[in-house]
């Protein structure tokens, strides 16, 4: 990911992925995304920053929830927000992508926060769009999807205050998720001392060693003493395809209970990008202990998207 | 329906169903709906009293219109809406609702406005939230539907002033109606001089008269003199069903006619909860005359939906 | 189109069609629609014009596009916008379309905008509307579309300052083109000097000389000398109808090539109302010249439905 992120001033310009975003940075959205959270009560007040800027959600993937949390954090910037349906519209009438995008662009559109099904969809976008528009990918392929990483970081600060001693595991289809390659990109940025990843041989990809990762194939090994473990979703077509035996398999060996959990640090907390498959990727019982931090992560999510909407508009200080 | 509609220091909290609400909180939603309506020329102004709170539609059971009622009264209190599709999102992905539901509460939703296909679901979803989190019953199965109710009781007080003398016959399918058990749990409460039904045998409900209630199978005979006439809407699945001959011979028995309406009290008022059936519970005629008061329950519906949701959500005396 | 436009005091109430509009309305129309573009920097600011007021979207005719405008140009007035799902609700119910809107109407919708695949459709509506509720025509069958004209009369006065010494020729599906036909009335009203229509004879509407137009069916023979190019978008359901050979045929005969374009005044301008068939109607390389306004062209539409909504509601002096 080249440097079309910054513009020429090198301002974060659009956010396409954690990949080559230096170190202050990172630190600036997630305090950024602190000052809208309220510290007493934890809600998040509505706030005029965004009014009269346009937001649209371009999901050529479906994403029902994902899409809502882009929604409220912009209304809670009091931005006017467009979920344009990429279904019904663009190639059907033998438009090409780019006369759609430009279109929208001629309606005023500030910023597109953009899902797409293809690795790099994002990035080819914000080539295409003109100066003044801004885009955040909301996860393409199996790239990037930055803003989940981040709501991650945030999470992590949150219970861990500092990044610096922290052993973090990541568990699960590492091969398949743009979630852990975004995860990994920040944590290592942010100076974790170790960075794991545990997953079956059919889901580890190649190479990894290289991003300073560690690689396990045993949970238990992978979970020692770590302080934050990070789930991923199983997605069904996985479970269905040849990579994996069964459900049943995959939770006996790599389903997060509270047995697996023992090995790591006491005070290590869970997380999970939801949805949740309880019984397959984690047992009921770890989503519903203390040490989950799963819905917390969510709330997070919000202030976060806020941040990122905030600065690259260029409305707040970076 | 215990005293889970209540808090700590009875307060309403969600509203599920009309049953075991007391006299003065129906009086006082009545009352607190009718501050929003302009008494000059019927206008409700936008007023920024849920400023920064979220709704969120959960129609599980598709109705554009009544999904429509609640977002303009949200949106005239200023809050922020996501009608939120329950089709394309939760348990397609394995993900269980009581799991979705925290999820959408982590988003900082404020207030469920929950419709659903199956008596008890909002009670049932209610019980699973978070303290903070506040839930409207916009009809669920066959159990109740309970701003419906509010609404016909605002507007029958628009034209009767008092409830005590009145006599209001509930005319349809009384047997599959969650508007009718609504009705005749408010109008009992509100002490009305009589509560009739009339509805052919197939579509009566046993043990009715344990609600106080007198179950009549001739229309002219259970329409003499009554002040208010309430017509149910006529379900599509009924007409086909066993349980009705033909749409002919249900409104030469069960339709309202000018005719039949004689029967009625000279300056009895007719309503209607839409969407209405022309010909088949009612004459067009009778829609279109001065007695009906069907387009002004609509309007009077958003006055109350915005009452209740402005009541539960604490910002208004109750 | 009779006066049912206008109320009592010869002030605009509807926006039908721009058939009997009289010239100084639709130069009302263009200044209103300036008013609201910064001129430094081309921006719409968000204004409270609307604030209060409800715009519904009633699109019978799916136009995600087209919707997206009205809706973005409600909301920089401040209005709250409803796009209600013509498919999902109304007549499936088995409810007249009048029905239904009355109920909207009673749920204080203050404007409709409405796309229906009929001619009259609109015309129809209008009839059936309280006093206080106005209407918008987005497009009627092959009947008009009367802000795509508007706004291509604001582009072209953008760019050519005065109308009357104007040559201006559509090209393109004359017979089946709602937008054609308000243009024609448009370019009438304000005097442009000549105005021609370049087509196939099979897609050349009968009498149309009567329009006071001049009717070309060779293109550099049409174009010669003119200074606003307007091309028509070629409806697929052409393509595969008798009506034409071939895509390919019709390009070669009547796409607007650089070729046939130096026919053109050496400063004439391209149109087009999207979404835009490259190859087909129009080259790509012409597409993206200076000569190009298109994308001006969806900007412009936003002002200028801004500007109507604002009249109508009777917010802004005519």
């Amino acid at each position: 990911m080249p440097n079309i992120q910054f513009d020429a001033d090198g301002r974060l310009k659009h956010f396409i992925g954690i990949e080559g975003l230096p170190h202050h940075l990172l630190f600036k959205i997630l305090d950024t995304a602190q000052t809208f959270i309220n510290p007493v009560d934890h809600t998040i007040q509505k706030v005029p920053i965004l009014r009269g800027k346009t937001v649209f959600n371009l999901f050529f993937e479906p994403s029902t929830r994902t899409r809502t949390t882009f929604e409220l954090a912009a209304k809670r910037l009091s931005a006017d927000v467009v979920n344009f349906n990429m279904e019904s519209s663009s190639n059907k009438k033998g438009e090409s992508l780019t006369d759609l995008l430009h279109n929208l662009e001629a309606m005023y559109a500030d910023l597109f926060v953009v899902r797409h099904h293809q690795s790099g969809a994002a990035y080819f976008i914000a080539q295409h769009l003109s100066p003044q528009t801004r885009l955040i990918n909301a996860g393409d392929g199996q790239h990037e999807h930055p803003t989940q990483a981040m709501l991650d970081m945030y999470t992590i600060r949150h219970y861990k205050h500092d990044f610096v001693p922290l052993k973090v595991a990541i568990v699960g289809d590492i091969f398949h998720s743009r979630v852990a390659r975004s995860q990994i990109y920040a944590l290592s940025t942010l100076g974790v001392a170790e960075i794991r990843v545990i997953c079956p041989k059919t889901l580890s990809p190649v190479g990894i060693e290289s991003m300073g990762v560690k690689r396990y194939h045993d949970l238990t090994a992978g979970l020692k003493n770590v302080d934050v473990v990070i789930m991923l979703r199983l997605q069904y077509e996985r479970m269905t395809s040849a990579l994996l035996p069964s459900e049943c398999e995959y939770f006996r060996c790599y389903g997060l209970t509270h047995k697996a959990l023992e090995h790591a640090a006491k005070d290590a907390i869970v997380m999970h990008p939801g949805p949740i498959n309880r019984g397959v990727e984690i047992a009921s019982s770890v989503v519903d202990s203390p040490r989950a931090v799963i819905l917390q992560q969510v709330s997070f999510g919000i202030a976060v998207r806020m941040a990122v909407m905030a600065m690259i508009l260029g409305l707040y200080e970076q």
